[in-house]
């Protein structure tokens, strides 16, 4: 089985390339269009925002607040702190036990999750729509009465520790933090781990998570999703019930700091990792924001680039030279400008020819083998036609609804999708491809056994330099 | 965010402890008639059989082959060919390379799966319906005509290989793996990792995959299960016209060895991890197979000991002591009798304590504190609501119906959902706590730092043998 995840928020698409025969293409059904269903925007008399899509058939719903504040909004001195107020959210509030949240939830057979990203946190509830006024009880006492109380932030804190010391000798995880780190700067919060530091986890105190709760956590900073088999008329008077006197006005806006300056030149950064059979690679720098206006023709260039299975770069690196299991590129989008990454784990001994390759391959699609009309069609029709298997759940659509709030998109975003996508024209993919890949200024970092990968690395034209981190043993 | 994973195949649930106060339940909506969607069989001009389940409304559809041969199907000296035969089939057949298979899938906006448990084969297709025609002429070009390319078995053998290496310091993969060939021994194809040894793998070559295929793959031995935006009577003649030529009668009924012999006494089985901060413990014994009479009795029955967050382990161990961040149960069912499994990541001080709760938990159920009959109606309650959510997807509903076909279940089984948890009463959750826990009987897997917790383990009353894996390092 092929085992192929695009990278980060950019989606699944394809390209050409030489040794595939695409004179004889399977005759595709008629195109299309994308029928991303309506979204009607309501509010609570608090002014929260409600937006609704309503799905009949399936008797489930899905119910996502999004707040407007996730990590970026932490001081830079206590990273985690968002994702830790949000796991803390049903660890008890002042009317239940973290045992009757669960409890009840499960009673009436409904699931419950939490989270924060870099720009949100969030709030989500699936439940059979029969069950959504219980259930929703349950939720808006999760959002707005979080007990945080020390003994339960001592278990979550404790949980947190085992689960970052489980992760610091993983290659993948050293190679993504380095990456970020040495994009963004840790004074960016871009560059710092979502999850945070040993030492910032074990510094919280109850205070810290309250006052972050209190500050973004209030109908003027956050949105309501709801997806599934419901009417929006009765399907108010429920949320109305249920969050209607949550309080609060807007918060304060979460100021990012200014975009980090490109490396002067291309570097590489090398972490020892002794005994690995595979180095982990990142190449990469500054990209766009997710309400870029080049959204599409970078999607359309990335497709061609490293965003699918039969990319330019995995068919190099993986069909033809056998370096990889798998390689990849992506624009991670967000509120302010994301990482570009173009990343594999390869085999040690190939090391060096893989950073060769990957060199090329972001070279040339820039000059020397732009991509084609042939390769252009291609990446636009997969675009096009893997978009409805992406919007099979309720929280699928959900999660596309928050980007539309996050990154301020129109409400019809989704209906234009299939315009949008198929607008694109070779000549923007050269245009974006010329104006956002900028292969003299990457960052290249490497994790992988330094004994054996150092001396191919020293043969390139980039300098190296190693580094330790506490976490790389 | 509460973590809880449900064990193994065992459904999700709930249950009762003393201080959740259930004197004010939130009020559900009216009970769920579980409304399972009618499946329609049909069969081939080959005898293929064909279940079909008509879902209209998103414009998708999921295809699945099911082949009655999984891992219990090798012979014990090739442990990992039907996975690695599984991961091969797309990775190029004789008419196509893996590229093409992979582009023309993409160019569709399809994906196609495969893969292998111990009971079966699988290979799965998500398609817009509109394309079902070009896209299952690409499915049964790899389920029918593999190449099984030296080229491509070398890379894929090579990432098995990575992947095996990076897994094997993993106390939790160390601990399934030690648990399992205690329960089964390495001569019982459930005591053996699915994905192979690294010697075994190493070892293949493209004609043992090809033999495991010729002799298994065949509409003789498979059936076919179709879910989606479909109309049964449409879809069978594009079926046909796909697979309708692919030829082969009845496998070699794969034979199961005998079950194995329980322990003459409870063990404790001590892999040490040197400076691990949590202990992997798993504690068992043979279970029953999954269409054994006493499924419900033992679902319920479950729920309540450790088969979800509520459960007696989770809030025992969890809730009220605090060593770990989850504790639960399960049985894993299959064709023959899989394990019991209570399991858990414990904090390494606490290992000692962790075992003595878990083990007055497993007595106690059979003796002492039985469920109550608000335990068991909570259980049930929290079954039936919670099972549409299960069902959201094509691929979910597929999934269910390869159940039935596999473990011989009745096609209308899933009607009866509902009134087969209703039945159960506490005296049947009495009846199988006694029967199918021995605690007298488990082995006791324990996975962590033998210099922080063997003293506190040969306090117990269980003999303690110190187990050298040569991956425990």
């Amino acid at each position: 089985m092929k085992r192929f995840v695009p990278l980060l928020l950019l989606a699944a698409s394809t390209s050409a390339v030489a040794q595939v025969d695409r004179t004889v293409p399977p005759p595709p059904g008629p195109e299309p269009s994308v029928d991303f269903p309506t979204i009607e925007r309501r509010a609570l008399s608090n002014g929260l925002p409600v937006y609704i899509v309503e799905r009949p058939g399936v008797p489930l719903v899905t119910v996502r607040l999004v707040v407007n504040a996730g990590s970026a909004a932490e001081p830079g001195t206590q990273p985690g702190l968002a994702s830790l107020t949000a796991d803390m959210l049903d660890e008890g509030t002042t009317r239940r036990t973290a045992p009757q949240i669960a409890d009840e939830l499960e009673f009436l057979g409904a699931n419950l999750g939490t989270g924060a990203s870099y720009d949100a946190s969030f709030v989500v509830l699936n439940t059979l729509s029969r069950n959504l006024r219980p259930a929703l009880d349950i939720f808006a006492d999760v959002v707005t009465n979080p007990a945080f109380a020390a003994p339960e932030l001592e278990r979550v804190r404790n949980q947190r520790l085992a689960a970052l010391l489980q992760q610091q000798d993983q290659p993948v995880v050293l190679a993504n933090q380095e990456f970020a780190s040495r994009i963004f700067g840790t004074a960016h919060p871009y560059g710092r781990p979502l999850e945070g530091t040993p030492a910032a986890i074990r510094a919280f105190r109850p205070e810290a998570l309250r006052t972050f709760h209190t500050t973004y956590y209030r109908p003027g900073n956050a949105s309501l999703v709801v997806v599934g088999d419901v009417s929006a008329a009765e399907v108010m008077n429920t949320l109305q019930a249920a969050l209607g006197s949550w309080s609060g006005g807007a918060a304060t806006q979460v100021r990012y700091p200014a975009a980090p300056r490109p490396h002067a030149a291309t570097r590489i950064y090398l972490i020892d990792k002794p005994g690995s059979a595979q180095s982990e690679i990142r190449i990469g720098h500054l990209g766009v924001a997710r309400n870029h206006p080049d959204h599409y023709p970078l999607l359309v260039m990335n497709s061609i680039l490293g965003g699918q299975f039969s990319s330019r770069i995995n068919l190099n690196l993986r069909e033809d030279k056998g370096y990889t299991y798998g390689a990849r590129s992506g624009f991670a989008q967000r509120r302010e400008a994301g990482p570009f990454t173009a990343q594999a784990g390869v085999q040690t001994q190939s090391t060096r020819e893989s950073v060769i390759e990957f060199m090329r391959e972001l070279q040339e699609i820039r000059e020397g083998r732009p991509a084609t009309q042939q390769e252009v069609e291609f990446a636009k029709a997969s675009l096009v036609r893997a978009e409805p298997l992406r919007l099979e759940t309720n929280n699928q659509v959900a999660s596309r609804i928050e980007d539309i709030i996050l990154y301020g998109l129109p409400l019809d975003y989704y209906d234009t999708y299939t315009q949008r996508v198929q607008a694109v024209t070779p000549a923007d993919v050269a245009r974006v491809a010329r104006q956002y890949l900028t292969p003299d200024r990457f960052a290249i970092v490497v994790v992988g056994d330094r004994s054996r990968v150092e001396a191919g690395l020293r043969q390139l034209p980039y300098p190296v330099q190693l580094v330790t981190t506490t976490t790389a043993r």
